[in-house]
C-alpha cells in the first residue's frame, strides 16, 4: 500500500472538498503513525479537514485507522465489556461511581480517563487524591483489578491509538480541536481500542460544556453512535444538560468524598440520575439487562446495596490503595479523613433571599481552576485539596447572608476570586422547576 | 511585539473566516522568517488562508511583511528601476529580448528569474546553455552590471524575501500553492525587494498557462496590480494568450538562439508582439515614456538599431561571457556555433494538408521535458541542447508530410514521444484568424 499515493494530493482532494477513499483515509493515518507525513502536511490536512468536514463513510474509516495504529486490548471470551465515554463537564465524577455499579452488575469495564486541562476537571486528578491511587497499570494488573473489582480507572496508554496522541497534540496547536469528525475519530478509536462490547456515551450541552447549543450536541451525538455502532460497540447516547455543576462539589479529593456518599446511596439527586441513567444504558446496550429500564434498576439496587461500594474497595487496592484506607473510606459511614484537606474555608453568601434559581457551572469551575484544583496547560501541578462546595442547589431556599457555597483554599482569597465565587449565582422570587439531567435518548 | 498573540489564536480567526490585522499578518510573518511557528501551524495557517482567502488589505499586508523578512536592494537615487515578471508559459523567452531593449532605453533592469520546473521553462536554465553564464551574483557585481549593461538577469538570493523560501517550500508539500493570495504576496514582495519605481506583469490564460479561464486570470491581475501599487510600485499587468507556444522554439539552447534573432529584429511576430508590449507598458509606468504607446515605439526602435542587443552582449560579458562568445552570438550575422546542438533531430510531419490551426503549447512542453529539457523535479539536470523546433505557426499552409516541427535530441526517440508530438498540432481546411497575444490591458 506505501507509496501509491502522494500526500500532496490527498490534502489537495480533501481541500476541495472530495472524499478520501477506505484505502486513502488508512493510508494518512498509516504514515501518521509511522511518522512518514511532515508535521506541515498534517497541519495542512487537519485544517482541511475542519473546514471542509468529512462524510460518515470517512469518518468510520478514519476511526478504525485510528484503533488499528496501535494495540487493541484483548479480553476472556465470557467477559463482557463496556465503558462509558463523557465529552466533559463541571463537577463531573459521574465515572467514579458508575464503574464500580456497573462492576457489581456483571460487567467488566477498563476505564481509561483523562487529566483536566482548562476548565474541565480530570478523574485520573481526582483519583490521584487518594493516598497510594496508582493510575498506571500493567497490562496484566489491569487483568487482575477487572477479574477481582470488575473495572479499573487508568491513563492512556503509548501503545493504545498511538496515531491520536499525534494527532492531538497537533490538533491542540493548529486551531484544529473543533472539528466534529476529528472528534468523533479521536473518542471512538480509543473505546474501540478498549475491545469493548458496549459504551455509553454522555454528551453534554449547555453553557457548561464545550459544546453549548442542544442541536450542536444532538449532531456530535448521533455522529458518535454512528460510527461506534459502525466499528462494532452497541452504542447509545445521552444528551445530558450542563449549565450548573454536576453535584456540590468542584475539586478533586471533594468530588472523591461525593463519589463515595452517592456510593453509599448519598449525595445529590443529579448525581444519582446520571450514574443510574447511564448504567442502565450500558446494561442494556452490554445484554446484561434485558431494557435500560430494568438496567437503571440494577445500577440503583448496587448503590442501594452496597455492592458498588465494595467493588470500588477492591479496585482501589488493586490500584494502590491500602486496605485500612480504602476500607475507611468505603465504610458503612463516611470517614474521609484520609483525603487532603484545604487549609481555609471562606463562605459565600447570598446577597438577597430567594430560591437558587441558576448557578454559573463555568464560573464555578474557573474558580476552582484559580484556587489552584486545575491545570491552565498540560503538566501545571494539581492541588487535590482545594475547590468548591455547594451547599444550596438549584430551586432551594436561601435567606440573604446564608452561605450557598465554600471554597476550600490553600493560599489567601484574592477578593476579586470571592466577589467571582458571589457573583456565580442567580437567587429569584419564586422557586424555579429543576429540569432533570437526562434530556434526550439517542440509539 | 513579540508574544502578544497566540500563534494558534491567529489561526483559528483565519480559519473562521475573520480578517488578521495589519500586525497580525506583520506578527506571523515575523514568526515564520525567525523560525517561532511549528511547522504543523504553518501548514495549518496556508490551508486556512486558501480555503477562507485573505482582504486586499491582508494581503497588502503580508506582501509589505515579506518583503520586510529580508534584505531590500538599493541603488543610486538617480536611477529609474523597473522589472517585468510573467506567470508563466511555453517557450516564454521575452525576458531575454526585454531586459536589454529596456536598458537600451534607460531603465534599470536588475531581473530575478527562475529555474525550469514541470513543464515551464526557467529563464536561469536558458541563459546556463550559454558558455560561462553565471546567474549569480555579488551585490557589487549586480550593480557594475547594471551600471554598464543595464540590467541583469540573476537567481533568488538567500537574503531577498526569507520568509517567501519558507513558505513556499511548505506550501508546494502542502497542496496550497493555487491560493491567489498567496502567489500575490510571493510575487510582489520579491519585486517590491528589489526596490523597483515600476514593475509590469504578464499574466497568462488559457490551455498552456497555469490559470486557465481568463476571468480568472484578469483576477488575479487586478489583485496582482492593486496590491503592487498599494505597496509603491508603478504597475500595469497584461493579459496575454498562452494557448499555443510563443515563438517556434522549446528547449534552453533554442530559446536562447530566437531570442538573439528577437534581438536583431528578426524571429517571429508574436515573440516581437510581447517583448514591444510589455516593454512599452513598463517603460510607461516608469515614466521613461510618456505613454505606453510611445514606450512600445521607444522598444521597438532599440530593436531595430542593435542598442539591445549591444546591452545584451555587455550584460552576457559582465555574468562571465568570453567576449569573443558574446560578440559572436551577437553579431549582425548570426553565429550560434559556441552553443550546444542535440545530436540528432527527428522531423515530426502532417498528417494532412491544410492549414496549421492549432498547436497545443503544453502536450509540445510535456515532449520537450521528455526530451530532458526540463526538471520534473527540483535538482533534476537539465540537457540544454534538446528541445522542440517549430517550422510552422498558426496560420500557416502544410502539405501532407511536410515538416511542421523538429525534435532536437540526444537520446533515442521512443515512439510514443513521436506520435505524441504528431498529435499536438490540428490541421484544417481553412486559414484560421491568429488573434494576437495581448488580449487586455490592466492598469
Amino acid at each position: 500500500m506505501n507509496g501509491i499515493w502522494r500526500i500532496p494530493d490527498l490534502i489537495d482532494l480533501k481541500s476541495r472538498g472530495s472524499d478520501l477513499s477506505m484505502e486513502q483515509v488508512a493510508y494518512v493515518v498509516k504514515c501518521i503513525t509511522e511518522g512518514n507525513m511532515e508535521d506541515s502536511q498534517l497541519g495542512a490536512l487537519l485544517m482541511a479537514i475542519k473546514l471542509k468536514g468529512m462524510s460518515a463513510k470517512e469518518t468510520i474509516a478514519l476511526t478504525r485507522a485510528m484503533r488499528d495504529s496501535g494495540s487493541v486490548l484483548s479480553w476472556p471470551s465470557e467477559w463482557v465489556v463496556g465503558d462509558k465515554h463523557s465529552t466533559g463537564g463541571v463537577g463531573d465524577k459521574v465515572s467514579l461511581p458508575l464503574a464500580p455499579a456497573l462492576a457489581a452488575c456483571g460487567l467488566k469495564v477498563p476505564m481509561i480517563s483523562g487529566r483536566g486541562l482548562g476548565h474541565t476537571g480530570g478523574t485520573l486528578d481526582k483519583l490521584e487524591s487518594i493516598p497510594g491511587f496508582r493510575v498506571s497499570l500493567s497490562e496484566s494488573e489491569v487483568k487482575e483489578c477487572l477479574e477481582t473489582a470488575g473495572c479499573c480507572i487508568i491513563g492512556q496508554t503509548k501503545s493504545i491509538v498511538p496515531a491520536d496522541q499525534i494527532m492531538y497534540a497537533t490538533r491542540d496547536i493548529t486551531a484544529t480541536v473543533d472539528s466534529q469528525e476529528l472528534i468523533v475519530g479521536s473518542i471512538i478509536s480509543k473505546k474501540a481500542a478498549e475491545n469493548l462490547n458496549a459504551l455509553v456515551l454522555d454528551v453534554k450541552y449547555g453553557s457548561g460544556a464545550t459544546i453549548k447549543p442542544i442541536e450542536d450536541a444532538e449532531n456530535m451525538a448521533k455522529s458518535l453512535v454512528k460510527v461506534s455502532k459502525s466499528i462494532g460497540l452497541n452504542t447509545t447516547a445521552l444528551l445530558t444538560r450542563m449549565d450548573t455543576p454536576i453535584g456540590k462539589t468542584i475539586g478533586n479529593a471533594l468530588e472523591i468524598m461525593e463519589s463515595l456518599d452517592c456510593l453509599r446511596n448519598e449525595g445529590p439527586a443529579d448525581l444519582h440520575e446520571l450514574v443510574i441513567g447511564l448504567g442502565g444504558e450500558l446494561l442494556a446496550n452490554a445484554a446484561l439487562a434485558t431494557s435500560d429500564a430494568t438496567g437503571r434498576e440494577a445500577i440503583a439496587k448496587s448503590l442501594k446495596d452496597g455492592s458498588a461500594r465494595k467493588q470500588f474497595s477492591i479496585m482501589m487496592q488493586r490500584q494502590g490503595v491500602s486496605k485500612s484506607i480504602s476500607e475507611a473510606l468505603c465504610g458503612n459511614k463516611a470517614d474521609y479523613s484520609s483525603l487532603p484537606k484545604a487549609k481555609f474555608i471562606t463562605s459565600i453568601k447570598a446577597q438577597r433571599e430567594g430560591f437558587v434559581l441558576d448557578m454559573n457551572a463555568l464560573e464555578l469551575a474557573e474558580v476552582s481552576l484559580a484556587l489552584g484544583a486545575g491545570r491552565s496547560k498540560a503538566n501545571d501541578p494539581v492541588n487535590y485539596a482545594v475547590g468548591v462546595k455547594i451547599l444550596k442547589m438549584i430551586g432551594d431556599k436561601v435567606l440573604i447572608d446564608e452561605t450557598w457555597a465554600e471554597l476550600h483554599h490553600d493560599a489567601i482569597l484574592p477578593e476579586s476570586l470571592k466577589k467571582k465565587a458571589e457573583g456565580a449565582v442567580t437567587i429569584d422570587t419564586d422557586a424555579p422547576k429543576v429540569p432533570p439531567r437526562i434530556t434526550k435518548r439517542i440509539t
